[in-house]
Formats: structure tokens, C-alpha cells, sequence
């Protein structure tokens, strides 16, 4: 990591490494920076985009140690000393993620425990064995045919492509839930680093490769590459055998097209856009607006609003109860500190999408969101529509904005609530508030938390989508463009997504793998001749 | 299902469904044929292929019946009420395919006994609930954040799609894996019947719609369309939630191609095309020459070689015994009996591929496949090649010839197996052979099983890949071209691929599905806070 050199001005714009970058016919290198979003200055340059050649490299080096990673005892190791290397470093890390992200200390701080405690979790979770997914049958000879003995479990799929989020340098970055899962299930991992924290990236891959050195495992366990060309080449590398992302609806389809085109297609867990709906009943709001109004408030502006699972768009209903909310929403937010965004491009999107929205016919904005004081902040804001309003030409309050605003729509009636829902797409979640009546057993209260669970893949009840829990039952993912599988990125199911399973055929015992023994010597949670163990 | 009417003379050739069918302008009907493989005659017209407007009715209908197929009690007892329909007119299914397949008596009604086994497994499954996936985790307060109560479930994804395969008219097709499979997860099923078995397609519809109307569920739980454009419209179409396909490399990847393409991507579970290697070790084959070479001619040719886990590609040592092991498979292929393939569309292809492979330098054919006796069946046979003289320009040698041929490629020394495996693709199984000193702990067989895992997704031992066991601990799926996913298309965890996971966050056990409370109603295995009950 050189501190400052030759290379781009200052005042280059950040995000150059998702904008194509325009190669010159000479190979020259590409300088990758590190951008303080709160002054928009350069910090450091970090590295060099990798090129072609070092994304082969990279993806050779993680091939490599596939057999090392195979010991599920050293996996273990090393996903607990991975953990102990980023505290170790961590007044460091979370320094430079605040420099590079503008996210604060606390924040960054709680983020890192939740990411030193989610490769415990991992390790935890290999440790426990259960998503092997052991199953064996015997042969039994008086059946017709006659079953031969099959047992099978699963096997790792091989090097995974991670892609990093801008708005997680960590949980959801190089040490994140993507790597801490492939690593646990035995794949090696590259990550193509996001360009709004370069530095953050390279000292957490320092930390991961120290702790895989730790376990006694070659540190191409995991690798980082730098820049939007890296990020292509590495989805079509021939030895990737996966890939995790975390971002946009457009460049995680870009890389989701990729995937599927390749000569062999391989899998792509993207989780892309989500509006993450929220239903307030008339009954909810009638009992508590004002607690509903700031907890809103305090959802939709955590980390400057930019959080995928932030609430987007809030179905609250006419009359005076819903405007006793809305009041409060709106004072919770005209008193809210204005943030930084993580960098100017996504500064300029949002001001762009605040704009555009403002422009729609019977659009209303209660608090306007823009410009803070300080020129390069941005206040939160807010927008309602009355949903016999909402037309086609409103689809675009439909869109997931990414920064502090939200959609409030107004609705009359259960069925408008129906026909907002319906024209959604995918969400990561849905919330509803509910009176305490409603939630002690209401049958339309229950038939509404059915209905919200065909649109999202979390559904919660008189909470916050904000926060996603490291839990085992944890699902975070949801249709698209939620995600583009229907898998999670958080909690322990996170790690089926790099295994495929491999049924072993009237094998002898002694020449089959230990998970697959008769005595079970790895003392694995089992299913056998159909009873659980 | 009228009988002969007007339509196309009796020479038409077969597979019209397969090829693109050329509209008129008018949307004149076109006919639906079943045809006689052993005399290429047209039978009886069946249908007429679905126009786009068909298949959305289909679809939109199939849609409907999501809320009746969401009891699990009633699931259970559609898939064994659908069972004993496809029992009771077993005898006219078994003689239609036959008529329409030319794969005989015997083989359909295992084949039907299988099929009608696979729908009770997955009733089982069903009751057992463990396909659920259930996990809790209670709120624990204690921990910093404080962790809301979480539990998670699986949802079945909505209208299935399924392409029935040519070679099983019963077990991979209307009534086969995919449908049971989805039906189970409580998807609604529309079948793209295949062209080459449409009269046995439309009986057992009928019969699982029977079954269906048994369990009092509407009808349009499953059904068919025929034709190659419905195929299209059908991956494409909103309201498919996912697919699943058995067939060719080409067709089937076109398909994974589109339904990749969709504004909205849907996993398509694909099984297209298996090469099933094969490795005699030099100590099996001097132990047990005549025994394997018998062997293999049965696998190879059964089902006249139209099995999607037919030994393609049989890597045999140097020298004598390697020699006499050959000599008994000519011996057994010479005395085989010739066969009827599918359909003339195979047949053609067939002898195309024998050509092609008899053309290639360095290829010799020591019993030459082809044309039989009588001029619509095929003779089964056989090519050899060494290892050493394997290169680019063999390629064809490594790739699937749907018929009863295999290549059989002579080995010096380990490494020009490793060098062979290498050149390979992913297979649905790979095959080694073992001489009883080996089986019984052999470190270097060990490693070859371990390397046959990287390429196949069943790995079997002094057996035949032919002949897929419907159980548990069946996976039948392997890396591309094998499969289009991870996944299985038979055994228990099948049901996997049509369902999504959903978590509920601090939701009162009042408004929880059954599934999900604590107190367990409906007796589910699970997890809880990190136990499994």
C-alpha cells in the first residue's frame, strides 16, 4: 500500500472502478485509491487494478489450495483465527473504514464484532456438521430392484468470486458473510474489492491470509483484486466455480448475465435491489402513530439510508391518525443530522433520484431531502402519494433509491393496500405494524403476513427491517430483484450455496470418506435408512 | 384424443415437436401425432400443440390451484391417490408406451412400479415435514444487538415447469421425478410433454388429475402441453416460477438460456447430457476380465443404450487381460439382440454419430455399430482408442452418443488416466472397477474415487451406473453439462429445488403458521436455538 502518488488528480470522481475503465493500448496500471467521502479527497493509493493476467493469477493461486482447505478441523482454525487477526487490527480497520466510508466509528465498530462474530458462527456451523447433509441408505436386496447402498453428502464446489458491497466494508466486503461461508463450506475465495474502501479491503485480506497462515493453510485461501475489469474477468474465469454479490440491480445482472453465459454456467447469488414494503394497519396506527412515525424515522435514516434493507416505501393509512405519524416522521427527520454518502457517485444518484421523484404528478414532499449544509451531505426526506393516485407513471416510487428517503402512500382501503403489493417486485423483507389486538391473533392480520411473504424472504412483525440478525434461522434474500436465487447471505443456510452434494454408490467402507462411515466417526448429525440421528 | 384423422400423411417424420415448427400465418391447428418407433407409422392423433394462448391459460390456471396445494395432509394424499390411478390403468399406460417407445413390456412396468413408487417416496417426505427446513432461534436479549426472534421455513416458488424426457415415458416424464418433486413441495405442475410419447403423456395426465380430483383438489394441479413453441412460451412465461428439464445438451441449454434471460431469471434445473466414465483398474481386470466385460455389454446396451447414465467412455489397462476383457463385451454385443430406438430422429442421429467416431484417425471399432437385420432397429457396438493417441482432434470421442455405443480408451500407466479424466466433462456418475484386494482399503483407490467426485455427481464401485435407485440418498446431477444446478432430479432432496426459505421476525405465535410454532403442532423436525428435536 504506497501512500499518495502519481496517477489521477485529486479531484478524480470516486467509483471509477464500476465505471468501465477506458484502457489505454499500452497496459499502463491503473491506480486504485482510497476516497474520503467527506471531503472527496484522495487518502492513499491502495494497489493497481488487476489485470487480466493478475485475475488468473489469483484464481490459479485459490485453486490451488482446495485440498489444504478439505480438513474441516483446519477450516475451524482458521475461520476462529481469521477472527482473532481482525480484532487484533481492528482500532486500525475500523479507522480506515471510517476515513473510507464516512459510516462513523460506532457503527463500524458494531460491524466489525458482527463480522468477527459471523466467521465464529461459520466455524461453529462446520464444526457442527449438519450441512453436510449426510444421508445413507443401505442396500436392501429384497427390494425390486434390489436398492444398492448410497450415501451422500456434500462436497465444496470450488473457487468462489465474491463481490463486495460499498455499504458493509465488512460484514458484507473481503471478511463478510459471502467469504466466511464459502471458506466453511472449503472454497477458496477471490474477492473483487469495491472501490469505496480499498484500504479497508486490503488490511482485512491482510488479516484473513494471517489467520489462514495461523491454521497452518497457504494464505491464497483468499485473495483480493481491485477494479470493474477484474470483476468481469473473475465471473468468467473457467476455475470459478461460483460467485456471491452484493449491489446494484444493474451490475449484479451484468455479472448474473455473465455467469449464465459461460461455456459451463455457474451458479451467481446476487442480492441486488429491495424497496423493503412496510404495512401500517389503520388499527396499529391508530394505537401508537407517534412511536411509528420515529421509529420509522430512525429505520429509513440509519447509516444515511443506506442499507438494502432499508424501508422504502410505507403503506400508512388516510385520516387523522395517519397524518399524527407522518407529523412525527417528518419532525424525526427534519431533526436528523445530515450524513455523508459513501461517495459522490452514489451523492449524485441519490440528489438525481430525490429530483426525478419530486417531478412525478401528485408526488408531495412533506420534508424535502437534498443538499445538507455542508455540501457534501445530504438530508433525509420524504415523499407521499395517495395510492388512487399511483399510476403507471409512478413506477419509478416503485424503485428501490438508495440514501435516506422514503415513499409514505397513502391508502383508503384493505384493497388498495393489495394492489401496491401487487405491483411490487421482489423485497429482501416486509414489515407490518399491527395493533395489539391485531397481533394476539387477528385472522386478517395473519392472512396479510401470508400475503407479504410471496413478496419478501423476511417478514416482520411491529419492528424494523434495519439490522439482519447473524442468526442459524436467518433468511436474507427474497424474489427478485431481491436476490437472484433463492438462497440467504446471512445466517448458518448461507454456506449451502458453495457445496453440491455427491452420492458415494456400493462402495466399500474402507475406502469411503469418514462422514460416510457406518460408525460415524466424525460423530455427524445423520440421516440413516430414513431416521434421523 | 381423437383417433387417425386428417393431419399429416403417415410419413411424417417424428420429433416435429422438437423441431421448430413452422406456423402459417393463420394459426391453423397443428396435430399432435403418437407414432410407432417399430414401424414409424402414425397411431393415433393425440392433441394439437399448444398455441401461446394455451399455454397461458395453462399456466394461469395451474396458478390458481396454489392455495388448495398448501395443506401438506392433502399433498400426501394426492401423491398416493395419483399412484394407484396410474396403478389402476397401468396396463393400457404400459402397452401405449410400449406402442409409442418400443422399450417392451417388461422394462415399463418396472419403469411404471418405479414411477408410482417415486410419487408414494414423496408422499413419505412430505409427512416426515424434515423438507421444511425448520429453525428457530429465539430472541436472546442478552446479546449485543439484542437478536429478535427468528424462524424460518420453506415455500413452495409457484408454478413448475417440467420437460419430459424422451427415454423415460413414465418415470422422467408427465407423471416422473420433476412433477412429484414439485407436487410435493405443493408447486403446481404444467408438463411440456415430449413428442415422442404423447399418447402415454395424455393417459397419465389423466390419471394424476384423477388422482388430484380424489384428494379434492381442482385438476389443474398438473397439467400438459405439446410442442416446441409451448416449450418456449412456457419457460418464458410470468407466472413459471422455476423448471425442470431432462433431455439434450442443445435443447436444454437453449432453455437455460431463456429462462436466464427473463426480466425475472427462474432457476432451471436441467439434467442435458452424461458422458458416465468408466475406470477397470489393471488388478480388477486381471482378476475379473470376462465378468466386467459382460458386464458393461449389459449396461451398455440396456434400454437399447438410450440411458442417460450409460457408460460412454470405459478406461481399460494394456495388455492381455485389458484384451480378454474386451473379447467377452464383442462376444456379448455381437449376441445382442438389435433394437428399436425412440424415434427415427435418434436413430438418424445414432448412426450419424457412429459415422462421425468410425471416421476419426486412430479409432478402431472392433464390433461396428448400426443398421440391424430389420432396417428400423440398431445394431449396438463398440470403439477403441489409446489413451495415448487421444487429442483434439477426438474431442467427439469425450461427448454423449445416445444409442448403444461405447468408446473404450486403453491406459498405459495412472497418469494417462488422470490425463483422460482431465480432457472430461462433468458426468451424472463415474464408475471404477476394483479387484477385491483394492475394494478392501487401496490408498491409491481411494484417490481415484476422490478424483472421480471432482467430474460426476455418483460415484459407484464394481457396479453399473445404469439403473438410478429412487432413494434418499440418490443424487442424480453433476457438474455442466450434467446439470444445469446442483441439484438432483431423483431421490428425497429433489423437493429442495422448488422451494424458497422465509424467516418471520418477532412475530407472535398467534399469527405464526403451524409450522413455525413453538409448541410444534404438526411434529416437524427441527432445530432449535442450535438443537436438533
Amino acid at each position: 500500500m504506497g501512500s499518495a502518488g502519481p496517477g489521477r488528480p485529486c479531484e478524480t470522481p470516486v467509483g471509477e472502478g464500476i465505471r468501465r475503465t477506458r484502457r489505454t493500448p499500452v497496459a499502463a496500471a491503473v491506480p486504485v485509491w482510497s476516497v474520503d467521502p467527506r471531503t472527496g479527497k484522495q487518502r492513499e493509493r491502495v494497489a493497481d487494478e488487476a489485470t487480466a493476467a493478475d485475475v488468473d493469477a489469483a484464481v490459479r493461486a485459490a485453486h490451488q489450495t482446495l485440498p489444504a482447505l478439505a480438513d474441516r478441523g483446519t477450516r475451524v482454525a482458521f475461520l476462529r483465527a481469521a477472527a482473532k487477526r481482525l480484532e487484533a487490527d481492528g482500532e486500525r480497520i475500523v479507522a480506515t473504514a471510517d476515513a473510507e466510508s464516512a459510516l462513523g466509528g460506532t457503527r463500524l465498530t458494531g460491524e466489525l464484532a458482527r463480522t468477527t462474530g459471523q466467521l465464529r458462527a461459520f466455524a461453529d456451523e462446520v464444526e457442527d456438521g449438519g450441512y453436510l447433509d449426510v444421508i445413507i441408505d443401505h442396500a436392501d436386496p429384497a427390494l425390486t430392484p434390489p436398492r444398492p447402498d448410497l450415501r451422500r453428502y456434500k462436497l465444496p464446489l470450488g473457487v468462489v468470486a465474491v463481490y463486495a458491497a460499498s455499504n458493509f466494508p465488512l460484514a458484507f466486503s473481503v471478511p463478510g458473510g459471502d467469504t466466511a461461508s464459502a471458506l466453511a463450506a472449503g472454497c477458496p475465495v477471490v474477492v473483487k474489492a469495491h472501490p469505496d474502501h480499498p484500504a479497508t479491503s486490503a488490511l482485512c485480506a491482510a488479516a484473513l491470509r494471517a489467520g489462514a497462515a495461523d491454521a497452518g493453510l497457504p494464505e491464497d485461501v483468499v485473495s483480493v483484486v481491485h477494479g470493474f475489469d477484474a470483476g468481469v474477468e473473475l465471473v468468467r474465469h473457467p476455475l470459478v466455480s461460483a460467485a456471491g454479490f452484493t449491489g446494484s440491480v444493474k451490475g449484479g445482472r451484468a455479472l448474473f448475465d455473465a455467469a449464465a453465459a459461460r461455456p459451463r454456467p455457474i451458479p451467481f447469488h446476487g442480492e441486488l435491489g429491495s424497496l423493503n414494503p412496510v404495512v401500517v394497519t389503520r388499527e396499529a396506527v391508530a394505537e401508537r402513530a407517534e412511536q411509528i412515525g420515529e421509529g420509522l424515522g430512525g429505520s429509513m435514516t440509519l447509516g444515511t439510508g443506506q442499507f438494502c434493507v432499508k424501508p422504502g416505501l410505507v403503506l400508512v393509512p388516510e385520516g387523522a391518525d395517519g397524518d399524527r405519524m407522518l407529523d412525527k416522521l417528518a419532525g424525526t427527520l427534519r431533526a436528523a443530522t445530515p450524513g455523508h454518502l459513501l461517495d459522490d457517485r452514489m451523492r449524485d444518484a441519490f440528489l438525481a433520484g430525490v429530483t426525478e421523484r419530486s417531478a412525478l404528478r401528485q408526488v408531495a414532499a412533506p420534508v424535502a431531502a437534498g443538499v445538507g449544509e455542508d455540501a457534501r451531505t445530504v438530508r433525509p426526506g420524504l415523499f407521499t402519494i395517495r395510492a388512487a393516485e399511483l399510476g403507471e407513471e409512478h413506477a419509478l416510487l416503485l424503485e428501490e433509491c438508495f440514501g435516506p428517503v422514503s415513499v409514505v402512500v397513502r391508502y383508503a382501503d384493505e384493497a388498495e393496500i393489495e394492489s401496491v403489493l401487487d405491483a411490487m417486485d421482489g423485497s429482501l423483507t416486509a414489515t407490518v405494524h399491527l395493533s395489539s389486538a391485531e397481533a394476539a391473533g387477528d385472522a386478517d392480520a395473519a392472512a396479510l403476513l401470508t400475503r407479504l411473504t410471496k413478496i419478501a424472504g423476511r417478514v416482520l412483525v411491529n419492528g424494523w427491517p434495519t439490522g439482519v440478525a447473524v442468526a442459524p434461522a436467518q433468511h436474507h434474500g427474497g424474489p427478485y430483484p431481491a436476490t437472484t436465487s433463492t438462497s440467504t447471505s446471512v445466517g448458518a443456510t448461507a454456506i449451502e450455496r458453495w457445496l453440491r452434494p455427491v452420492a458415494f454408490q456400493d462402495t466399500p467402507e474402507a475406502l469411503l470418506p469418514e462422514e460416510l462411515r457406518d460408525d460415524n466417526p466424525l460423530g455427524l448429525p445423520r440421516r440413516v435408512d430414513g431416521v434421523r440421528e
